[in-house]
């Protein structure tokens, strides 16, 4: 499917475009834990989250005349922020498929990076109906969020990054929901570092991943009704279920609660923001879900955080 | 008073103790205030703040002596944690007088670290008088917060960090209260840099350290009504206040609510957690109070993230 050279190929591209986000440690983390965990910033990258890495990588990979064309992709957020920038920094116009329901500062910040918002209803509306049809019509190339080989390269080069910042490492956990970023990174991992477990964490709502693998099959699930709205498809995309099949040692699933108390750990103790999907990871850590010991070196995507400060204030429950 | 080898030995003892904090930069903040930025992430240093460098220095340079007795230091919060979290490394006791109003989180770290925390009122009691008396009846040498020249050598280290992530500067932003961050900064800064425009930030309540600099000497003002609780200094500090003569080229001053505007901003767009204090050099910034040409580059300390996710939520006015 892909292969550790596809990721160097989009870590080339991305050079000097993306930033090459910190590794953090705390030491008080450490002692929560048990472990030495390694904590890559994502919400650091740009648009805040990890896939601006994948959106620039696919669309500085189209053919001149598909670039020429313009692009089209379907988000609930995170997607739509990294390929409006991607679009304007590589000189093409981005159309952009959302839900009306999505959060305000990321309906926002896609309009600032210069796209065309088109929202629709995500409990009636079929997203890939309404985006093939605008697609068609316009004459558009669509950038899908996860599904797509570029986009999982380009997700990848997070694992580079990471490599050599936490030598010796022994385990990988980061959030999952169409599997771009564990496949890509798992990719990388499992090339470089043969022996690392990688584990993808999802809420408890939306286990699809942990089900199809399960399974041994793609399996569809109800909307999961969660907090983490970055992490609310139904099932694994197909393209990364194939991949993600060989890479990926395990599935643990996170609450809504636990996501909460990641987003404020990491509030308080790391002082970066982190949306609820941003934080499975790092719950699933704090909820002593992994089996490590104490010299185990652990690395946790903290994936995107693009929450609301009104949202964030409601969902941590604060008195006024 | 001191000099640039002071500041190097300082780097040395905090060596693989202090983090090396990232230099971070975000093209849409570049944009809003059309310069080069470079933010140097105090927040993310151990206990929160810059805070940690000085004292940790302060600690390692006493006498053995010195060290057995224990410590004592008085503070309205990053301090406090950070002598707590120096003593402990340094394996010595930590006694901390604490203003009974400090924010909670601030009073908790400081408990966890393992220090003996004494608490008076801001208002009515003399936290020198009170920390003096407690020092002599139980031998402990004093850490004091900014006006000693260990101190304010370890916090110079910031500014060998942020010289190394962003050459070529024009211009360094840091808050002042003390002084301690400036003139440790400064003094590092125009050694290695000459050119350098060095520029303090306080809250337009507590506007000692501008009227000091403009009187030549200096001047005592009310305790300022601020929401920066780190920033509530009555005047300038005595070593502290003969180096930044030399070393600032000015001061600029913020409201209350510019401090919450680069609090939000940071929260929104970089996704770091700024206390009203730390976020005072960013406000200036933000609000176009510094002459900058489109080609300027400028590092912005970003000097603490302790505040309390209710106290943040307050501050910003977040409807529930």
């Amino acid at each position: 499917m892909i292969d550790i050279d596809d990721v160097y190929r989009a870590a080339a591209r991305i050079e000097g475009v993306a930033h090459r986000t910190p590794t953090i440690t705390s030491r008080s983390l450490d002692q929560t834990v048990g472990a030495h965990v390694y904590l890559k910033a994502e919400p650091l990258q740009r648009t805040g989250s990890f896939k601006f890495r994948g959106a620039f990588n696919k669309i500085a990979s189209l053919s001149p005349e598909e670039r020429e064309g313009g692009v089209l992709a379907f988000s609930s957020g995170n997607h739509a922020q990294a390929v409006a920038l991607a679009a304007r920094l590589l000189e093409t116009s981005a159309t952009i498929v959302m839900p009306a329901d999505a959060p305000a500062l990321k309906l926002a910040a896609t309009r600032h990076y210069g796209a065309e918002v088109i929202t629709y209803d995500r409990y009636r509306e079929d997203r890939e109906a309404i985006g093939g049809r605008i697609a068609r019509e316009r004459g558009l190339t669509l950038v899908p969020p996860f599904d797509d080989l570029e986009v999982i390269a380009g997700q990848g080069t997070a694992a580079l990054e990471l490599i050599d910042d936490a030598p010796g490492l022994d385990v990988l956990l980061a959030p999952v929901s169409g599997g771009g970023l564990v496949a890509g990174c798992g990719t990388a991992v499992k090339a470089l570092c043969p022996g690392v477990r990688v584990i993808g964490v999802e809420p408890q709502a939306g286990d699809d991943y942990a089900r199809s693998l399960a399974a041994g099959r793609r399996v569809s699930i109800a909307i999961p009704e969660t907090i983490a709205d970055s992490l609310r498809l139904t099932s694994p995309g197909e393209l990364t279920f194939a991949i993600n099949q060989s890479v990926l040692d395990g599935v643990l699933t996170v609450s809504d609660n636990e996501l909460i108390a990641a987003m404020r750990f990491a509030f308080e103790r790391l002082k970066l923001v982190l949306e609820p999907g941003g934080a499975a990871a790092l719950a699933a850590l704090l909820a002593h879900r992994v089996e490590l010991a104490g010299d185990t070196r652990v690395c946790v995507i903290l994936s995107g955080g693009n929450v609301d400060p009104a949202t964030f204030s409601d969902l941590l429950g604060e008195p006024r």
